[in-house]
C-alpha cells in the first residue's frame, strides 16, 4: 500500500467532482460539492444512531437500497434537520435534479446535509449551487473536502494505492469533523472513494466492519448529531478482479486498505475537536471481548474529567479507572495496568491494580506532548480496541456558548 | 410539612454528631465527622454502580445488611479508593474503633470517604480524628455537613417536621455535591438522618424509590465516582407508630418528606456543580413511560453542547432535540414541543415537531436568568421526570484542568 499525496477523491478513475461557493455560508467560502461516478457504482453507507434524523440522512436510508449509486450531492451551512415535511421534498428535489442533470435515476443521487437545525433550505441557492457544481465537474484537483468543513480548521484528505491482480486500485478517503458547530450541532460526514470492483455485498460488509472499529470509536463530546453519515462507493474502473468474496487475498487487501484511510480520517477528525489542544488516544488490550475493549476505550475517551485532565497534562489514572467503572464493562481492577505514553516516552502509573509511584515531572514531560496516548492492559484476554478524542479546553466551552447572533 | 430553620443532623431527636478538623485537609478545613444514634436505628443506602467501588463501599454494602445501624464516620480528603488491601483493613479498622469507643458493633458502623483517590489512608491522622470527633459529640450545632465538603461552595442542609399520629417527626438532610474535584475526582454524599419510626424494609423501599427520583437524576459531569453514596437512618426516638407498610398516610406523608428533602439537596447539589453560572431543570412531561422521561432528561441536562448553550443563553432547541435522539428512548419528534422557562418568563421554540419563530431578546432576557428550565413536552403520554444539572463553563475546565502541583 502506497500512500499518495495531493489527490482528491476526482483523481480516482471514473469519478469527477466538483465545489462551488452557492452562497449557503454567509463568508463566501466553498460550501457546495458533487461527486459522479461516470459509470454504475456500488455503494454503501453507516447512518447517525440518533432518533432525530434529518431529512437527507431518512432519503438516503431509502436510495442506498437502490442496487447502484452513481452521484453524491453535499452541502454546508444548512442541515435540512427538524424542517418537517418541507425537508423531504427539498431532498428529493436535489436528489431529482442531479438525476436529471446527469441522466440517472434519482435513487442513484444520495444528498448530504450538515450545518443550522431547523432553518428551511434556501432552494434557490441551491438549486444554482446544484447546477454550478454539474457545469464544473472535473476529474482532478476537486475541493469537495473543503466544502464540506464547518468549524473544521482544516480539510482532512487521505489516498493510497493497493494492487490487485496486477491493477492499481485508488482508495480516497475525505471528512469533515465531528466537533459541534456554533450556531447550532454539527456532523460527521465521511467518503471514501475507489475504482475498486467489488460487489454492493461485500462493501456493506466491509463499510459496517471498519466503522465500527473507526469512526464509531471518534468521541469529540459524545455528542450524536441528526445527520453523521459515512458512505462508501466502488466504481470498479481500476479493472481488478471482482471481490465477490471474504476468503480472497484481494479482500484482505482492500479490507486493510480501507481501514487505514478510515481510520486516518477518524484520528484527523478527534486531533481536530472543536478548541482541542491536545489529542489522545485511548488503548485497551488484553481484554476478554471485543465489545468490552470497546466500551471501556469509548467511556474513558469521553469523560469530560479525564478530557480536562489531558488538558493540564494531569497524569490523573483515577479519572481513567473511574471511566473504565462506569462503561458498564465488567472488571476487576486488580488486573488493570494504565499507562501514559507519547513521543516524549511513556511512564507506568497503574500496575495490577497498585497506584505507581511515578516522577511527577517526567509524567508532565510526557503529557504535554501534542498527541499522547492512554495505555489501557487488562490482563485477562486478548482482545483490543482503540478510541480517539481530544482535550477539553476553555475554548470548545467559548465555541459552544457563544450566543448565536 | 414545616421548613426548619438552621438545623443541623444532631439536632434530629436522638443523635449526636461532631466534626474537626484531623489534618486530612491540608488547608485546615473541617475534614472529619461522625453522625451517632443514641439507640439501635434502621438504615438504608444507595451506592455507587462504579465496577471501581472504593473500599469504604465495599465495606459498607456488607455493614447495611445488619438489621442495626449505629453510626456513620466520614472523612473528606482521601477517597481511600484504588487502595487495594490495605485500604479495605483501614476501613475495617474505622468500623472497629467507632464501635469500640461506643459500644457497639462493627457491623453497625458505616464509613464514608471523599477526596483523593489511590492514597493510603493516613491512619494515625484517621485515628486521632475519630477520638477527637466522639469526644466532641453534641446533640445541637455540629458542622458535619461542613466536614464533608470537597470543592463544594456553600455547605447544603436542609431540614423539615412533619406530624405523624399527633408526634413531630424531624427529617434533616445533608450533602457533598458531585462537582469533580481537583486533584481527584470527588463523589457524591448525602445523608437523611430521621427521627421517624418506621421499619428496615420500608425505609430501604423509599431510599431506593427517592434515590431513583432525586439523587440519580443530579448529572454535573456524567462521571460517575467511585465512592457516591446515599443513605438514610432512622431511629424511632419520634415515637410515632411505626409505619410498617405503604398503605397508610404516614408513610406517604414521611415519603413526600423524604422526597422533598433529597430534592432540595440535589437541586442544591447541580446548582453547586464545579465552575457552574446556571442551574438548569430538564422536566420532560407527556412521556409514554417514567424510564423514557428520565432518560431523556437525563440524556439533555448531560448533553455538554446543550450545557455549553445554557453557558452562553443560547436558545438553542436543536442541541436539545439532538440530546433527546441519542438518549435511547424511542420517539416521533412530530409531537415535541420545548419551551425554555425561568423567572423572567417562558417562550415556546419548538411546538409539535415544528420550529417555532420566537423573539431572540425576549429569549435571551429568560436565559440570562441564574435558575433556568428546559421544558419538554412529549404529548404522548402522562408519565413524566425532572433532571437537574448546571451549565459547563470555562472554570470547570480550569479546576478540572489544571495540573496537580
Amino acid at each position: 500500500m502506497k500512500i499518495m499525496e495531493n489527490r482528491s477523491v476526482s483523481c480516482v478513475k471514473g469519478f469527477r467532482a466538483a465545489a462551488v461557493a452557492s452562497g449557503l455560508k454567509k463568508n463566501g467560502n466553498l460550501d457546495m460539492g458533487v461527486i459522479v461516478s461516470d459509470v454504475p457504482a456500488a455503494a454503501a453507507a453507516v447512518f447517525t444512531t440518533n432518533q432525530v434524523k434529518a431529512a437527507p440522512v431518512q432519503v438516503d436510508m431509502e436510495h442506498i437500497k437502490n442496487e447502484t449509486t452513481r452521484a453524491f450531492v453535499i452541502n454546508s451551512g444548512n442541515a435540512n434537520a427538524c424542517t418537517g415535511e418541507q425537508g423531504f421534498r427539498d431532498t428529493k428535489e436535489e436528489a431529482a435534479r442531479v438525476a436529471a442533470k446527469l441522466g440517472i435515476a434519482p435513487e442513484e443521487v444520495l444528498v448530504y446535509s450538515t450545518g443550522v437545525i431547523g432553518v428551511p433550505m434556501p432552494m434557490d441557492t441551491v438549486r444554482s449551487g446544484i447546477d454550478q457544481c454539474l457545469e464544473s465537474l472535473a476529474s482532478d484537483g476537486d475541493e469537495v473536502h473543503k466544502a464540506i468543513m464547518t468549524t473544521d480548521t482544516r480539510p482532512k484528505c487521505i489516498s493510497v494505492r493497493i494492487n490487485l491482480s496486477g491493477k492499481d486500485v485508488d482508495i480516497c478517503g475525505i471528512a469533515k469533523g465531528s466537533g459541534m458547530i456554533h450556531p447550532n450541532m454539527a456532523t460527521m460526514l465521511a467518503y471514501v472513494v475507489t475504482d475498486c470492483s467489488v460487489t454492493k455485498e461485500i462493501l456493506t460488509g466491509i463499510q459496517r466492519s471498519v466503522t465500527d472499529d473507526t469512526f464509531n470509536m471518534v468521541t469529540v463530546d459524545g455528542d450524536t448529531s441528526t445527520n453523521d453519515t459515512a458512505t462508501i462507493i466502488a466504481n470498479g474502473e481500476a479493472g481488478n478482479e471482482t471481490i465477490d468474496s471474504v476468503d480472497t487475498e484481494d479482500y484482505k487487501t482492500f479490507y486493510d486498505a480501507v481501514y487505514f484511510v478510515t481510520e486516518w480520517l477518524s484520528k484527523a477528525i478527534a486531533a481536530d475537536g472543536e478548541g482541542a489542544s491536545h489529542f489522545m488516544e485511548v488503548y485497551v488490550h488484553g481484554a476478554e471481548s471485543k465489545e468490552d475493549a470497546r466500551t471501556m476505550a469509548r467511556s474513558v475517551a469521553s469523560s469530560s474529567l479525564v478530557k480536562a485532565a489531558v488538558r493540564g497534562a494531569d497524569a490523573n489514572w483515577g479519572r481513567v479507572l473511574c471511566a473504565m467503572g462506569y462503561s458498564g464493562a465488567v472488571f476487576d481492577q486488580n488486573t488493570v495496568d494504565v499507562a501514559f505514553k507519547s513521543d516524549a516516552g511513556s511512564i507506568e502509573v497503574f500496575l495490577k491494580g497498585v497506584p505507581q509511584a511515578f516522577d511527577e515531572d517526567r509524567a508532565l514531560e510526557i503529557l504535554r506532548e501534542e498527541r499522547i496516548c492512554i495505555d489501557i492492559g487488562m490482563n485477562t484476554g486478548s482482545a483490543e480496541a482503540r478510541s480517539w478524542g481530544c482535550d477539553l479546553t476553555e475554548e470548545y466551552v467559548k465555541i459552544n456558548g457563544d450566543y448565536r447572533s
